[in-house]
C-alpha cells in the first residue's frame, strides 16, 4: 500500500496523471555525487510521450524542477525532491469511467480500495505517467552507477511476438553501441517488423505488448544476499513498480527450467587472471548475490489496456453489464517508452544494493 | 542483505544446512489465531526430504519446536519462534568446496561476500534446507488464510519441459481436489512422464528443473496498492526468497506479452450479483491490487545445481581451472518438494497484505 | 541517515532553509479523509515566523501547495505531496560558516558527514524551518485524529526555568480551552514572566530554552505494542525529529524515578462503567500500549543556539581557534513556536499507530 | 506492534517469561566478526537475576545457545540466532491476574490488545526477563564496537532520589575503571546509601526507581543524520524497548532547557590537532549526528511495579473495584540490573548507525 521503495535509499513517488504535478523524493543519497541535469533530461526524453507515431499524442516536456537536495551541481545530503508540473491535462475525457471501469486498467480495483475517492482522471496515481518520476530517480542512479563503472542498458526482445536477436544473455562482453536509443533492438530488420505490427494494431484500434531485456555490466561480485535479501527480489520489486509489467525472470529464467543441471550450470574459469563463468545462465546472480558477470533479466510488458475497440464492462451503480468504448489519447504500444523505465527501475535497485554494502 | 520479509508482519529466517538448527521468528501476528500443529506437520511433510526416489536421501523429520508466541493452541501476540533441530548432518562431505566452488551454487558468491567466514557445509544459510523454516511461517499463514476463506494451492506446470494441463489461469472456479498432494499435477499421464524424465536424469547423474503454478482463491478485491506496493512485487519478493526460483510472472505474464490488448484485457461482467472478469489474464491483479478473481502466478525453478557429472570449476587459492565432481546426497529434481514452498511464500505475502489493510 | 518516518504511513521531509522550497510526501494515508485547508493554515500559522517579538524577523507565509493526494477536499489514496516555496531567503548571511562552525548548530557535523557538499545557508536541511513541513503532515494527522475523537494539545511547562502550572499529568479530564493559542500556558502570570525572561535574553544577545508538555486524549486502549513497538519509542522517534529537542519523558518520567512503586503505580478503578486509573503517572502507556487514559509526555527544548554574543569556535581550514560572532535573524526563544511542532510530531506518531491496528 | 529493531541490522526478540525459551535473531551482521562467548556470558551475568538481595530470587543461568550465525568463533554472515531456555518457571503464581490486572504492569493493556490470548504468566512477552535476549544482541554489539575503539559504559545516577556524582556529562576523557561492575556508581558513599534505601523499601514491601547514565566514547564524528534519522531518535527507540524506561535525554537534556544559549552551547577548540568541544552539553550529538565527543544520555527507570503492598485494582469480569495483593518473586529495585541492559540498547543502536554508513 506504499509508493515507496528501498532499504538504504528511500524513494517516494507521488502525483496523479492529470493533477498539478508528479514527482519524487529520494532520501539516503550520499552527498557529493555530481548531478548532470542535461544527461538526465536526455534520459527522460527517451520516455517522454508524443514523440513517435506509436506514442500517445499527449505532449509533455517532462522537465523536472529540483526543490531540494542538489546544490551547485552536486547532491548536498538533503533528500532530493523533484517535480514535473503537468501541462497537457484533460480531465474531461474520463468522467464516465467512475461508473464503468476499463478492462485491464486499475479503475475497478482503485474504486474498491479507495471507495470512490480516487482520482480517476487518466488513471490518477496508477497512470503510466508516474513512471516519469521513476525515471528521475532512476536516471540519477544510472549516472552514479556509471561513475563506478556500472552500465545499464536494455533492448526490446519482442513486440507482438516478433523477436529481436541475439539475447543479452549471451553477452559476456557487451557492446552497447549496437543499441539505438529510441527503439532499441539489436536486429534492425526485426525492429522494422515490430514497428509494422504496432502500426497495424493502431489501425485496428488495438494494442500490442512485448518483452524488454535489461543488462547491467561492471557490477562487483558480492552485492545482495541470501533469501529475501537477494538481488532477484530487490530488482523484481522495483520493476514490478512499473504499472504494465506482469513478469520478470533472471538469466535463463523460465527457459532455463527446461534445461538439465549440466546444461544450465555456468562453469567457472580463470580468464586473464579474473574469475568468470563460461556461460551466464544465472544472469549474474547466485544465491541472491552478484557473481561479477553481467546481471541480466527480462520483463514482460502487457499490451496497453487502453484500446479503441468496444469492450465488455459493467455499470458499478446499476450492477449490470454494459459495453464500453474508450476515447482519449493512448499508446498502441508502450514497450519502446518502457525501455528507459526498466533501466531506471534496475538502476534504483542496484544503487540501493551498492549503498547497503 | 537481509533474511527478513514483510511490512506488517516481520519474518526472520535463520540457520545453516548442517548447523545446530534452522528456524524462524514471525512477529506482528494478531493474538487469538488458532494454530493446528498437526496440520502444520502435514504441510511440512510435503516438503521434507528423503521420502521419494527423486529426493535427496538425507532424512530429516522437520518437526518444529515452538519456543514463543503460541499458548494453548492459539497465538498469544508475542512473536512466534520455532526451531527445527538438524539431525542428519554430514559436514565432512563439503570440505574441499571452500577452494573449488560448485557451479550453480552460492559457494563462490558467499566466499566473496563473507570473505571465507561463511558456513560452507551443505550450502550453509543458502541451502534449500532453509525453506523448511519458510514453510513453518507459510504453513501457519495458510491456515489463517483458510479460516478467512482464502485457499492457496499449486501444481507442477512442467518438469524437464513436459507440461501439465490445464493451467490454473483458466480456473475461474477451481476444484482443488484434482491436485494430489505429493506430486501435484492435473493430468496424471503428464505426471508419469515427468517422473520418468526425473529417473533418467538421475541415472545420468544429472538433474532437471520445472515450473510451478500457484493459485489463491477467495481473496477480497482491494488488497495491495499502486507502484512498489503492488501484489506482484510483494509476492515476487517472497517467492524469490526461495533459493532455486529464477522467474515469476502473473496471469498471462510472459505469454500475455504476445497478445493484443483486445485479447489480453479481461472484460467485466456481473454474475449472480457479483462482479467478475470473463477471463483472468491479469492473474487477479490490476494496478497492483487484487480484483477478487483468483490470484495466479508461475515460478520457474532452475534444475538442481548439484549433479554428479564432472564440471569445470576453479581453484580459488591457485587461481587456475580445475574440474570438480560433487559427491553427497542430492535431489535430481526439487520441483515436487518446491510446490509447498511456493505455496508458503505466497501465503506469507498475502497474509502480510491482509494485515496491512 | 533518513528524513523518513513511519511504519504504516511513510512521511518524507525535504528541503533546505534557503533553497527553492521545503515540503513533504505522506504515503499510506487512507482515501476519503477530509482535508480542511483553512484549519491546516491556522495550524501552520501558529508555527510561522515573524509574528512576535520573540520570533526571528524572517517573514514566511508558509502556505502549502498540494501537488498530489488531495482531490475535492478529500484524500484520494495517492501519496500526499505538498510544498512551501521559500520567499524570504538570504543566502549571503551564511558564507563564512563553512569554515567556522557555529556552536550548538549542525554546521560541523554536517561538514563531516557531507564532506563540504552540504547546503550551509541557514542550516540547510538541518534548519528549524523544516518543521513547517513536519507541521503540514502533523496538522493533517491532527485533523484526522480529531474526527476520531482524539485531541492533541500542548502547553509551555517552562521557559528559562520559569514554570507553568498545573501539569497535564494531573489532567484526567482536561479542559483545553484553558490554553491560549500562541503562547499556551495555564497560568497567565507565569506566561508573563516567561515573556519577560525572553525579552531580557534578547536584549543580552542571548537565548533561552524550555519544556513543552503534550497531551493526547480520547485514545483507545490497545495502541502500540511491547518492546521496540511501544508508543514511547514511536513518539520519541517522531519528537526527536524536531531539531531542538534533547529530552523526552512520559507521564511521571524522570521525576517518577524518585518515587516508590506504591506512589508511582496507578491504581485501577471502575468509574461510570469504564476502566480508569486514579492517577496517571504512566502517562497513558503501560507495556508500550495505551491504557485509554490521556497520553502525556514532556519534551525538552534546548536554548536556541544562534546567539549574538561572541563565542569560541575554530577555523576548519586553518585548524586553529577563532572567535565567532553570528549575525542574521534568529529567535531568542523558539519554545512558543515549537509547541505546534511537538503536537504535530505526536499526531503523526499516534496516527501511524492507529493505522497499524 | 513489533519486537523488531534496526535499519541495517534487524533484531527480533522473542519469548515469554515462563515459556519454553526466550531468544533473539540478529540479521545483517557482517561476516568475520569474532564472537567471544565467555565475555558475552560475563556481560549477561551482570543482568542475571538471583544474585543480590535486591534481585528477584528467581534463579536463571541465562546461558545462551547459539543456533545459527556463528562458526568457529566468528560470525559467518547468516543471521545470528540464540536462545536461552527458561529453567526456573512458576506459571501457577499468576493465575488470578487475568481478571485482576496489576497496577503499573502491562496486564490490562495486554488484555485489551490480545483479547485474553496473551501469556499472563510473569508478564509473558512484556516481562523484564526479555531483556536477557536484548543483552545477547547488545553484548555482541558491544564487543564489535570495542574492536573499533568504541567503549560503552553506564552508572547509576540516582536510586530513590539519592544521587551519584559526578555526571558523565563532564567526562571529556572518561576513566571507566571508576565504575565497579555490579552496582556501578562513581561515589561509593552514594552507592551505600542507595543500597540502604533499597533495603528499606524491600522491608516495606515496596520498590524504588532510579536514573542510569550511559556514555559511549571513541565514536567517529558523522554517525546519524538529520530529522528522523538522528542518533537521539535511534537510541531512544532502542532504549524505550526496555520495559521500565519512561524517560531519556541527551547531554544536558532537561536541565539544559533551563540554561541560556551562551551557557548551553559547546564552544569548539582545536586540542592536540583534534577538534573538540570545551564542554559537552550536546551529549556528543548535533543535528542528530555525532560530534566525536562522548555520546551521553540518561534514562529514567520507574520503580518496579511489582510490590507486596495491597493496591487498588479491579475485576475485569465483574467490572468492579477489587483490592490486589501480589505474591511471587520480585526485585525491590531493578536499576542495578538495568545498567547492562541500557548499555546493550545503546550498543545495538550505535552499531546499527555504524553499519548504515
Amino acid at each position: 500500500m506504499s509508493s515507496t521503495y528501498g532499504n538504504h535509499l528511500k524513494l517516494s513517488i507521488f502525483g496523479q496523471s492529470h493533477g498539478k504535478a508528479i514527482g519524487m523524493t529520494l532520501d539516503g543519497i550520499p552527498a557529493g555525487l555530481p548531478v548532470d541535469l542535461e544527461a538526465l533530461q536526455s534520459f527522460l526524453n527517451r520516455r517522454a510521450p508524443g514523440q513517435h507515431e506509436y506514442d500517445t499524442p499527449r505532449k509533455e516536456e517532462d522537465k523536472p524542477e529540483f526543490l531540494s537536495g542538489v546544490l551547485d551541481g552536486f547532491t548536498c545530503g538533503a533528500p532530493i525532491a523533484a517535480v514535473i508540473y503537468n501541462q497537457n491535462t484533460r480531465s474531461g475525457d474520463y468522467s464516465n469511467l467512475k461508473d464503468c471501469p476499463r478492462p485491464g486498467h486499475a479503475d475497478y480495483t482503485a474504486q474498491i480500495k479507495y471507495g470512490g475517492y480516487q482520482d480517476i482522471a487518466g488513471g490518477g496515481h496508477f497512470s503510466g505517467r508516474l513512471t516519469a518520476a521513476l525515471c528521475i530517480a532512476g536516471g540519477l542512479c544510472k549516472q552514479w552507477l556509471a561513475q563506478r563503472g556500472i552500465q545499464i542498458a536494455a533492448h526490446i526482445v519482442s513486440i507482438a511476438g516478433i523477436g529481436d536477436d541475439p539475447l543479452f544473455l549471451d553477452w559476456i562482453d557487451p557492446d552497447f553501441s549496437l543499441i539505438s536509443s529510441d527503439f532499441p533492438v539489436l536486429n534492425p530488420e526485426a525492429g522494422k517488423k515490430m514497428k509494422e505490427a504496432i502500426a497495424i494494431a493502431k489501425k485496428d484500434g488495438d494494442s500490442v505488448g512485448g518483452i524488454i531485456e535489461c543488462i547491467a555490466t561492471g557490477l562487483p561480485a558480492g552485492l545482495g544476499g541470501p533469501l529475501f535479501g537477494g538481488m532477484e527480489g530487490k530488482i523484481a520489486q522495483a520493476v514490478y513498480g512499473i504499472p504494465a509489467v506482469k513478469g520478470i525472470d533472471f538469466g535463463s529464467g523460465f527457459s532455463g527450467s527446461f534445461l538439465r543441471g549440466s546444461e544450465n550450470n555456468d562453469e567457472y574459469a580463470v580468464q586473464d587472471g579474473k574469475i568468470v563463468t563460461k556461460t551466464n545462465h544465472a544472469g549474474g546472480i547466485l544465491g541472491g548475490i552478484t557473481t561479477g558477470m553481467p546481471l541480466v533479466f527480462q520483463a514482460a510488458i502487457k499490451p496497453t489496456p487502453s484500446i479503441l475497440k468496444e469492450q465488455g464492462s459493467i455499470s458499478l451503480t446499476a450492477m449490470e453489464n454494459k459495453s464500453l468504448q474508450i476515447h482519449g489519447r493512448h499508446d498502441p504500444c508502450i514497450v519502446p517508452r518502457a525501455v528507459p523505465v526498466v533501466e531506471a527501475a534496475a538502476a534504483i535497485a542496484i544503487f540501493d544494493a551498492l549503498l547497503e554494502e
